[in-house]
């Protein structure tokens, strides 16, 4: 099978149970390896999967010469030294969100896939879905204006990690759709968030999101939610959209709204009218985004092409993180994106 | 007519039009005079309530003895003015909200209302809702458990204010119902947000309160929003509850949600465990607020007890104002409710 | 006040109060007479409408050389004989929905106005409904293509009436609108239902009407229902179309959906497509359909135009009513509408 | 292998991959054979399942002594031969619904069945859908009062059938569950629909039930519909219930509603009156309601005991389907129960 490209997983907890599941069904790619330190984990995920071979430890997939794409779903705090050991063997990595922990190994980790020219995919799940496609064909064509402000709630009442905060669980998502629409990073953030349930895991954190020319950001984040929400909301000056992912078919809303300036009186608010057309729910062909997602890593290893959500977009959003986090620690001073970039690739 | 109360109402625009109708309708009051300082509009008003003087100056309201209670919906600058003037004529006094732009100027209001034993309610029209009731009715029974956190939304696409932000104009009814509900005075306030369409009025503001105890609020106001929303939601230990003010009869939800904790084993994520229970939605009585805001108001005079919102409940929630105006100015830096409250009655 | 007209007013329970409101501040007309055969429901209402004339007997109505149109609100059992005395004595009339409770007591409406000139229009307050007109005018464009079939539920846990059952109190507004929009009438009507409450009073109908061409209809009305619905779904070949009423402001959704035939093989299921395609909701300038239509009567009035909603239309409503409880109280064998319709004008 | 039932699966199209997916990985049954006339369907099933026998004729099935149990999941109008030769050959069988076309069909396999001792199941999904097990909890429990009435909604825009009708594809369902929980089959059947597209098979059906005691029930099933529906409205004199499939979490609402009788006056509209109470939404362990069914089905084989939708389940609902056809070709007339009953087990 000289063309099939070998993929190795490691980590085969819930989350990379899915991502076995489907690069064992996705056509021109092998599942030629397991790994996991769990070893019943590993042997129970190894009996439904009897064509690959499953190994306890990261050395042996990074020695396996039948492995060109490695999977990592492992912990959030392994990311790093995970992708670090299988970069330098020359694997192209795809990486689970978020990249690292630390911005600094985030940029590592950029770099060296930059220096040996290996891919490094992160795992911003929601840039392959087809609504956020197309709110991103929306506000490039310019459909919408000028881009205002976006929000979104990603909140339910579900697993309380233990090792976690919502803040780093979630928040990936959004903001790597957030960074994604809007082409630019913030000049700061503002976090604050409380931990009810455990003392020191944050279970409900509010980010707010700066950016050049008084566009805004919002993140709201929560284990502890009455409510089922994942949900964008993004004002322009011409439209708003709304992007909302639990809705079974009608995942974006389009709005003709807006405010409109009555000829040159600009400076008064009498001047301002407000508009309500209608409404448009376009139909987008649904696809499964993490499908989508692991086709893409294979067609980038094929194809020595750059990911569309590659180390330098998971750098973006680990700075972003961590300067929440700063600011969580921080009872919610802002804090700069400038103050952590130092060592930008 | 000895027992009928009279009524004035100071401020006869969009607003004070609604006060005017339920006064006129209110049995047990008279509506005796009206003022406006557009005459237009004073005019208009006029020639659907004969039976009440239509005056230009608040002085004859002050000075008029057939007047005991009066409404103060004017300009929300002008609230300050009017009110004192009034409250050292003797009368009893119903400000619009926010009771004052100024914490100082709120305080003075509730320090004159108490020495001259006159009644000085403020506006805060969403305590007397029948919803918000039996929100606080749980609250205090304790049904919610321990009161975690609670954020409010209130958005739309609506009139865009010259003279007030979004802030100002909208945020009074979330922080009067977040302090209500939880009886305490934040220790912080943190806001962020953009003004968009006029360069100087925010119209966009998310507001997030720090309490004693690592409680949390978060309001979320925008008058540039696909959305129509006006919402709260509650989450304690317990129970969590919604609050939906644009349902049309199924305006609250109780949520038998919570996480439990295994025994003695508090210390790890690993013992908690999520519940979710039934749904109930219950029967309330509803009743126009405004209605019984304004029968509030005339009961208050007559038995001379204190309001349920009163003036020091509006100093509260101008603090919160200041507070959130000060922190949006100096780019969502905390600002401390202490360094508001030097001067507290 | 030489061109105002004057209105009168026969019937001021609950639905007549609406019409008397709405006619007193109706531009162009003056509130001339009220008229109730209950005294102290007829005091009540003339008490807050001074300038109008409180009279006991329509025939003081049909007298009265000041009173040019007259609106008949009363029980549905007294609509015919009102109608035909006021008719007689020259008045224009506009009589509440049912217009007879007998098709030929319906018809000799209809012949009477015709033969006297006068106006005669029915409250069938639907086809006045801006949401409606929207549907009337995609089906006349022919959007839809070819209009397939009709469905509307009307019901809610409401007021149980005594004397009317859900099919002659509710039914008559889906039926308006689905003749209105189908423009023909039906070839036959099944009718079945239940009187749970009372032994003799239907709470639960559901009808079905067949057209020419297979075109078909079906109402669902009843006041026992945990549901509050008021909607219509319109069925095209080429869209299909749905009209809710309990929307605040969403009242139509135009789906681009349909079944496609390919090619020539259209006798195969195997060619059949299915296209679902965008949603769009249209803006729609909303007013309430009541004031239209009584402004609609004043200006027929006036310019001496035929009603959109004339004798005929109530004819042809009460016709298929009656067809419906006589399949009723067949147990729901078909009955034709050409059996009723005998003396058809 | 001594313990594990031997299952067959016969037909493997859509549903019937369902059924070979479910069987395959039930706990104590071993996927024994496959067998399907369409040779490349069942070489591409088998092709998944290598350890299952493929094979072209039902009658290797019925031959085969390592199976016990057989499923057909043919097209309908296979399901009579298919099944009574396998009932005589001693299976025990499951098969798919309707049960088969005509009643004397369906009544015959339930008396072979009967007659041989052997298991006859019929695929009556919903009733073992956990939602609807609640629902008959409590019409058991008589939390409901007396149960007035049912309506049911199956409606999409989906694959339009060419042999099927939506009656026959669609009705089952709603049927078999309204015969459940009222238990008791109708008097007469008024059926009336339209066949669209494809001239002869109806498109779009409305379904009346007339039962003892002037029970009702109206079932409303279309595949050419812009909304999708799957919902069963069920009204009580003490409560109402809404079972709405399509919601993800909250498919069973409980209304406290009814109208009220006072006292002893039981005979006039005025002492009735309308109760409107709180609103719960039951907590339900939700589990894929065809493993449930796959399981009963093993159960049933292995402790003998009679299915719960039995195929005397499966002729009372053909029953209803076949008078529902004859209302449907006789444009509508009541067809009693009884008319086709004459053979009745």
């Amino acid at each position: 099978m000289a063309d099939t490209i070998g993929i190795a997983v490691v980590g085969t907890g819930d989350w990379g149970a899915n991502l076995v599941r489907n690069f064992a069904a996705l056509p021109g790619t092998r599942l030629a390896a397991l790994c996991d330190s769990d070893a019943q984990r590993l042997a129970r995920t190894a009996a439904q999967h009897p064509g690959a071979r499953a190994v306890a430890h990261v050395d042996e997939i990074a020695a396996a010469t039948d492995v060109q794409g490695v999977v990592v779903s492992a912990s959030a705090v392994n990311h790093y030294p995970l992708a670090r050991t299988l970069l330098e063997a020359g694997k192209d990595v795809y990486v689970e969100k978020p990249l690292a922990l630390q911005v600094g190994h985030a940029e590592e980790l950029a770099r060296i896939a930059d220096q040996k020219g290996r891919i490094l995919m992160v795992g911003h799940l929601l840039i392959h879905h087809p609504g956020v496609r197309y709110l991103k064909g929306m506000v490039d064509r310019g459909d919408l204006g000028e881009l205002y402000y976006i929000y979104s709630q990603r909140v339910n009442l579900g697993k309380v990690r233990r090792d976690e905060s919502a803040l780093w669980s979630f928040a990936p998502h959004d903001l790597s759709v957030i960074l994604h629409l809007l082409g630019m990073e913030p000049i700061d953030v503002v976090a604050r968030g409380s931990a009810f349930l455990q003392g020191r895991v944050e279970d409900v954190v509010f980010v707010d999101l700066r950016f050049p020319g008084g566009k805004l950001a919002h993140v709201h984040v929560s284990w502890l939610d009455p409510h089922k929400l994942r949900k964008f909301t993004v004002v322009g000056s011409q439209k708003m959209v709304v992007f909302d992912d639990m809705e079974a078919s009608e995942k974006v809303r389009i709005y003709d709204k807006g405010v409109d300036r009555a000829g040159q009186v600009v400076s008064y608010g009498d001047a301002l009218t407000v508009r309500s057309g209608d409404i448009v729910i376009p139909r987008i062909w649904l696809q499964e985004p993490l499908r989508i997602e692991c086709q893409h890593f294979a067609d980038c290893i094929r194809e020595r092409k750059t990911p569309s959500t590659d180390g330098h977009d998971g750098v973006r959003v680990v700075r972003v993180l961590a300067a929440a986090q700063a600011s969580l620690d921080a009872g919610g001073a802002p804090v700069s994106i400038a103050s952590l970039a130092a060592g930008v690739p």
